[in-house]
C-alpha cells in the first residue's frame, strides 16, 4: 500500500499545485535563502514549495510585507520554468559605493544594497537552469532572474511571467489603469488595494500601519513593460505587454529580465527620496555628456492647445518664421535656452490616419525656414529644440530618424522632442520579413525602438524628450541624453481635456509617475486656463511650485508669451528656477494631498522650495535646517494671496515677499485650496 | 480661428478616446439601434461615441443593468478595429422555434428571441467593416461580432478582443481565477464584483437588487476562450487566453466569434432554468446520434485516489483483469451500463513529465487482458469505458487518437473518457512546421483540439467525457457526443485536496459552472471518506442528491464496490436514478446556500428530485405541483437523520422512507448542515 513514485507524481500534478496557489492555500515552504538590507531593514527570503515551485517574501523590521509570492515563467517554446526547481548555489554579496549624476535630482548618489543570488536547476531531464537575484536595499527591493546560456534554453519565448506580489497587510492603492495604448495618460485613482484592476506602474500602495510601497521596475530593456495584474485578494502578477509580434518577450539566453521594484518608506517623502531605481540601471554608457544640457525653454505650442494656431499649414499656422522670431527674441530676452517649435515640417495637413506616414522629419513648410531661424537663434544665444512627431508609426520614423538626426545635428539642434500620438490607436512596426504590425508602446518591440531612438540620437549627441512613450525606468542612468518624457497627464489636459486635470494631479503625479524619473510636464500657465477660457484647477502660485515639485532636467514653461508680460512679478520665479539639482530633499507629503520638496541649485548655492496641495487648504511647516548654518539667506516667497482659491478668480491671487531666514527658522506655507508655494532662497555673500 | 480637421483629429486622438474611456467619462452617444426581448424583459442598445467607438447598453425592465460597454478589436496586422465606425445598415428580425435534443435537461428547448444586426463600417482609407449580432432573449442576451470576408481584411489576427461588461448597479460575484492552465479546478470563491481579478467564465453576480446574470460565452470555435478582467470598478473586459503560436486568434475572414453571453434572472434558479448557451449553439451536425447512450457507470478509479491501488503497473496496479472483472460483475448486477478502467495502459510508470510522450492508446498492461474483458462485459450486457489520458500532449494525442478510436470502436467500447493532466504544467502541441509549443488548453489551438477530438470521434461513433478540458459552451448541441467533461473541482478533491471541496460546493457549482453544461461529478462517494479516512464535506443524502442536482448524461457511481455493498439502502437511489431527462425544474435555490432540482425522467413517468445546503441546515419547501394531478405517486425519500450533520459521525445518519403524495401536497425538505435530500416520486399505474 505504498505510494510509488508515479502516484505521487500524479497527485501533486493535480492537487499540489491548485492547492498551493488557489485561494489561501498555505505555503509550507522550503527556505533556500536569505538576505538582510545593510541597515537590517528588509529582509528577502526565497523559498521553495514541496513541487519545486520558488517564491519569495519580504519582510520589513521584522513584519511580514510580502506574502510568499511565485517566481517563474510560462514559455510558448518550451515547457514551464515555474516548478521542480532545486537550489544550485547562493551566495550574498554587500556593496556600497557613490556615483556621481552628469544631471539629476542630486549629484550624488549612494548606492548601498546586500545582494543575493540564488541559481537553481529543474530536476528533470531537461536540468534547465535560472538565477534570480536580489538586491536589497534600506529602501527598497530589486530582483530580476538572468536566464544563462544553456543549449537546451537557448531561445526563450515568454508567455507569462508569473511574478507575483502578495501584499500582506490591508493597503490602499494609488493606481492607473493598463491595457490600453494611451493608459499613460490616465488618470490616477485611489482605491482599496483589491480593487485594483490591472495597474501600470509605478503603483504606490499604503498599508494600513503606514509602510509606503512604490511597484515598479528597472532598466527595461529588450522586455515588455510590465503591468500588475489583480489575481485575487490583494495578490498581484506581472502581466507583459502583449507584442504584435507573438509571445509578449522573444530573447536568445544569455539575457536578464529588468528589475522588479518595491521601493519601501514610512511614508511617501520616503519613496521619492528613494534611488533605487537608478541604482539598479547600468552606469552611464555614452561616456562625455556634456552636450546634454538641462535647461528651460518656450514655445509655439500652447498657442495650438488653446486652438489660437493650428499645426497644419494655412493662415493660422503656428510655425511661422515670423512666430518663431517673437519666440526666440522672448527667449533670449528671458534666458530661456530653447525654442520648441510643433508643427513645422511637413506632414500635419490633412487626414493623418495613415499613422504618421506624411510625416517629414526633414522638410518644413514653406512659411518656416528651419536653416534661417536656427542661425537667427544661435546668433540670440538660444537653440531650436527639433520636434519629430512620428504618429507613432515606428517603422517609418526608423527609416527617417538618422536623417532628421543629422538634419538637426548641423543646424546645432541638441534636443529633440518626440512625439508618438498613435492617431490609429496603436503603434506601427515592421517585422524582419517587412510586413506590418500594430501593437502597443510599451511592447517589446517599443521599448527596444524607443532605447534605438535615444541610442541613435547619442550619436548626434542630441538629447530626447520623449512624449507619449514607454514608462521610465531609470535608463537615463545608462543614457543620460534620454533628458525627460511626458507619460502622464501633462498640462495639455488642461487646455482641453474631458475632464481636465484634477485638484490632486500634482500631488498624485509626485509620488507615483514622478518616481520613475523626469517629466516634461509643461508647467507654469501664469494665465490659468485652457481653450475658451475654461479655468485650470490651480492657482498662480501652484503653477511656480510645479517648476520644483515636477523635476525635469529639461523645462518649458509653456504658457503664451503675451501671458508672461502680463505676469512679471510670477514670471520672475520661472526665470530664476534652474532645472538642475546638486540635492533634493522632500520635506512632507501625502499620497494625492500635499507635497513639499526643496531642491538646491546644482551651479549656485541657492535652495529652491515647491509646495502643492490638493484641493484643500494647508499650512505646512518648512524647517530651513537645509539651509547652511553659517549664512543668512534672502528668502524670495511666492506665496497664495489670503484670498487665493482654485475654485474662483481669486486664483490669480498670489503674494511676492521677501525675508531674511536662517537654517534655525522654520517657515509655515499657507496653502489655499489648490494652491501651492515656490521659494527662491538665496545666502548672502560671504 | 476656425478649428482645421487636422484640429479635430489631433485632438480627438488626444482627449477623446482617453475622455470616453477611462475613468467615469460620461458618454454622450448617438443611438444607432435598438432591440427589445420577445417579452420586452430586456432591451438593448448599440451606441456610437463621436470618435466612432461603439458599446452596447442593456435595460432590464426599464433600469440600466449593463451601462454603456465598449465593442471592437485590437489586431496585430492591422490597424485597430475601435473606433471610426458608422452605420451601414440594422435589422431585427424575431424567431420562435423549439428543437428536441436527443438528450439533456429537457427535451424540447424553446428558443424565442429578437436579433439585432448591426452593420458597420470605418470611415477611413481602408472601409473595413463589421457586423455585431445581438439575440435578446427574455432571459437573457447574446451578442457576437462577424468579420465579413474584405479583401483590406482578409487574415485576421487578434491581439485583444474590447468587449466590456460595465455592470451599472453594485453587485457581488461568484467566480473563479483565470489565467492559469488548471484554473477550471480553482474553487468558487464570492467577493464583491469589484474585487474580481481575471475570473472564467460562467462568472455569476447579483446585483444589489436581486438580479442574477450569469456572464460566459457560447459556440466557442476555433477561437481563444474568454476569461473576464478587471477594468476598474465594476467594469470588466475579455482577456482571450494566450496562445504559444502569436497573437490569441489567428483566422481567416469570413468567420464569427463566440457569442458573448449575459444569462439575466430574477433569482439563481431563474440562471438555471434558462437554456440561453445550447439556443445560440448550431443544431446536431451528426445526424442521428441514438449511438450516444446517457447512463451510469462504476470503475476502477477511487481505489487509485484513495491510494488503494496504482495506475501504474506492479503489485498494486489497479487496472488488472482480475479487478476489472469484479467491477464488471457488480456493474451487471447493480445494472449499471459502464465500467471505466484508468491505468490499463502502457505509459504510467516512470517520470512522465515528458508530456505524456510515454501514454500508449492501444497498447494494455500484460495483467490486462483489454480484449477478453471487452468480451466478458459484453456477455454480461456491460460495455468498458475507455481512457485515453493524454498528459495534455495534444501534439502527440492527435497522431494516435484515430488508432486509439479503431481499437475501442472494434472492441464495441462507445464512450471514452479522456484526459489533459499536464504534468509538464503546460499542453504541448505542434506548430505547422513540426515545432512543439507549450500553452493553455483553453487556446485557440486548444479549442480547436477538444473539438477536433469529439468529432473525430464521433466518426467511431464514440462519445467523449473530457477531463481537464477547455470550458463547456455549448457544443454537445452541435456535437451530441461530447457528453460531458470535468472542468471544476470533482469529486477526486475529497480524495486528495488540499482542502478538500467546501461544504458549500454543489451550491456554487449549480448556479456557475453548471450553467455551462453537464459535469462528470462522480458523486455518490457513500463511505464520506478520503485518502486515510478523512471525512468529506458531506452527508449521505447529499451524495444521493448529487446525482439529480449536478447534471451529467453519463455519471459515474464512483465510490468502492465495498462500500455500496455495505450501505444498500442509500445505494438503491444511485441504482435507480436516471442520467437523461425530459425536464428540469429548479424549485428554490440561492447562490452558494442551497438549491432544489426536480428532475423528470425521460423514459418513465418518474420524478426525481435533488436537494443540497451549505454548512447550514433548512427546511425547504417542496410543492408537488409540477406531478401530474391526475395520479398518486409513491416518494421514495432518502433524507438527513434528525441528528445528522456534516462535521461529525452523524453524517452516515440517513433515513428512507416512503410515502405517498399527490400534486397538491408540499413537501418539506429538512436538510442537515452539510446535507440534502432525494426523493424517487413514481406514479401509481393507473
Amino acid at each position: 500500500m505504498n505510494i510509488t513514485p508515479t502516484n505521487i507524481r500524479w497527485l501533486s500534478s493535480c492537487c499540489m499545485m491548485v492547492g498551493l496557489y488557489a485561494s489561501s492555500g498555505a505555503w509550507a515552504n522550503e527556505i533556500l535563502a536569505t538576505v538582510t538590507s545593510p541597515g537590517k531593514v528588509l529582509s528577502v527570503t526565497v523559498q521553495r514549495a514541496s513541487d519545486g515551485r520558488l517564491a519569495y517574501e519580504v519582510q520589513r523590521k521584522g513584519k511580514q510585507l510580502i506574502a510568499p509570492s511565485r517566481l517563474g515563467f510560462l514559455l510558448s517554446n518550451a515547457p514551464p520554468l515555474d516548478s521542480g526547481f532545486s537550489l544550485d548555489s547562493q551566495k550574498v554579496t554587500s556593496h556600497d559605493d557613490t556615483w556621481e549624476q552628469p544631471w539629476g535630482e542630486r549629484r550624488y548618489v549612494r548606492s548601498r544594497y546586500r545582494e543575493l543570488r540564488v541559481d537553481v536547476v529543474q530536476k528533470d531531464k531537461l536540468s534547465r537552469r535560472l538565477a534570480i537575484v536580489f538586491r536589497v536595499f534600506d529602501d527598497g527591493i530589486g530582483f530580476r532572474y538572468e536566464f544563462p546560456a544553456q543549449p537546451q534554453l537557448a531561445e526563450v519565448k515568454i508567455t507569462d511571467e508569473l511574478t507575483e506580489f502578495v501584499v500582506a497587510p490591508p493597503a490602499t492603492a494609488w493606481w492607473q489603469q493598463a491595457g490600453e495604448v494611451w493608459a499613460l495618460e490616465y488618470p490616477v485613482q485611489k482605491s482599496r488595494l483589491d480593487e485594483v484592476g490591472m495597474a501600470n506602474t509605478p503603483m504606490t500602495i499604503r498599508t494600513n500601519d503606514g509602510t509606503h510601497i512604490a511597484f515598479h521596475e528597472a532598466a527595461l530593456v529588450d522586455y515588455a513593460s510590465m503591468w500588475l495584474r489583480k489575481v485575487e485578494g490583494q495578490k498581484l502578477r506581472a502581466n507583459l505587454a502583449p507584442s504584435a509580434f507573438g509571445p509578449p518577450v522573444q530573447r536568445q539566453a544569455p539575457f536578464t529580465t529588468p528589475w522588479r521594484t518595491m521601493q519601501i518608506a514610512d511614508s511617501a517623502p520616503g519613496l521619492y527620496m528613494s534611488d533605487l531605481i537608478l541604482n539598479l540601471n547600468e552606469p552611464n554608457r555614452l561616456g562625455d555628456v556634456s552636450w546634454v544640457k538641462p535647461s528651460k525653454f518656450v514655445g509655439v505650442w500652447w498657442e495650438m492647445h488653446l486652438e489660437k494656431s493650428s499645426w497644419g499649414s494655412g493662415e493660422r499656422h503656428g510655425a511661422t518664421t515670423k512666430n518663431t522670431r517673437r519666440y526666440i527674441d522672448f527667449a533670449a530676452k528671458h534666458g530661456f535656452r530653447g525654442v520648441l517649435v510643433e508643427g513645422w515640417n511637413l506632414g500635419w495637413d490633412g487626414n493623418w490616419s495613415g499613422s504618421g506616414s506624411e510625416f517629414s522629419f526633414t522638410k518644413a513648410y514653406p512659411d518656416f525656414d528651419l536653416e534661417g531661424l536656427a542661425a537667427y537663434a544661435a546668433k540670440k544665444g538660444v537653440r531650436l529644440i527639433g520636434h519629430h512627431e512620428t504618429g507613432g508609426n515606428v517603422a517609418r520614423y526608423e527609416k527617417e530618424m538618422d536623417a532628421g538626426y543629422q538634419l538637426y545635428a548641423r543646424l546645432g539642434v541638441d534636443s529633440i522632442k518626440s512625439g508618438y500620438v498613435t492617431d490609429a490607436g496603436a503603434a506601427v512596426y515592421t517585422g524582419p520579413d517587412g510586413s506590418t504590425h500594430f501593437g502597443y508602446t510599451d511592447s517589446q518591440e517599443g521599448v527596444r525602438h524607443f532605447q534605438k531612438a535615444v541610442t541613435e540620437a547619442a550619436r548626434y549627441k542630441i538629447a530626447i524628450d520623449t512624449h507619449e512613450p514607454v514608462k521610465d525606468t531609470g535608463l537615463r542612468r545608462t543614457y543620460p541624453n534620454w533628458l525627460t518624457r511626458e507619460g502622464a497627464r501633462g498640462m495639455e489636459y488642461n487646455a482641453w481635456g474631458n475632464p481636465i486635470n484634477s485638484v490632486d494631479h500634482e500631488a498624485n503625479l509626485i509620488f507615483t509617475r514622478m518616481l520613475s524619473g523626469p517629466m516634461d510636464y509643461t508647467p507654469g500657465i501664469l494665465s490659468l486656463e485652457g481653450v475658451k477660457g475654461r479655468p485650470i484647477n490651480s492657482t498662480q502660485a501652484k503653477q511656480l511650485a510645479s517648476f520644483v515639485v515636477i523635476y525635469s532636467p529639461i523645462v518649458m514653461a509653456a504658457d503664451l508669451i503675451e501671458n508672461y508680460e502680463k505676469y512679471p512679478g510670477p514670471f520672475q520665479f520661472i526665470k530664476d528656477v534652474p532645472t538642475d539639482w546638486a540635492d533634493t530633499l522632500v520635506i512632507n507629503g501625502e499620497m494625492g494631498e500635499f507635497a513639499t520638496i526643496a531642491r538646491k541649485d546644482r551651479n549656485s548655492e541657492n535652495w529652491y522650495v515647491g509646495a502643492v496641495t490638493d484641493g484643500s487648504a494647508r499650512t505646512l511647516d518648512l524647517p530651513l535646517s537645509f539651509l547652511d548654518p553659517q549664512r543668512s539667506y534672502t528668502a524670495e516667497i511666492y506665496r497664495d494671496g489670503d484670498k487665493a482659491d482654485y475654485r474662483n478668480a481669486h486664483r490669480f491671487d498670489i503674494v511676492i515677499e521677501k525675508k531674511q531666514v536662517r537654517a534655525s527658522d522654520t517657515l509655515k506655507l499657507r496653502l489655499a485650496p489648490g494652491g501651492g508655494q515656490a521659494i527662491r532662497l538665496a545666502p548672502a555673500p560671504y
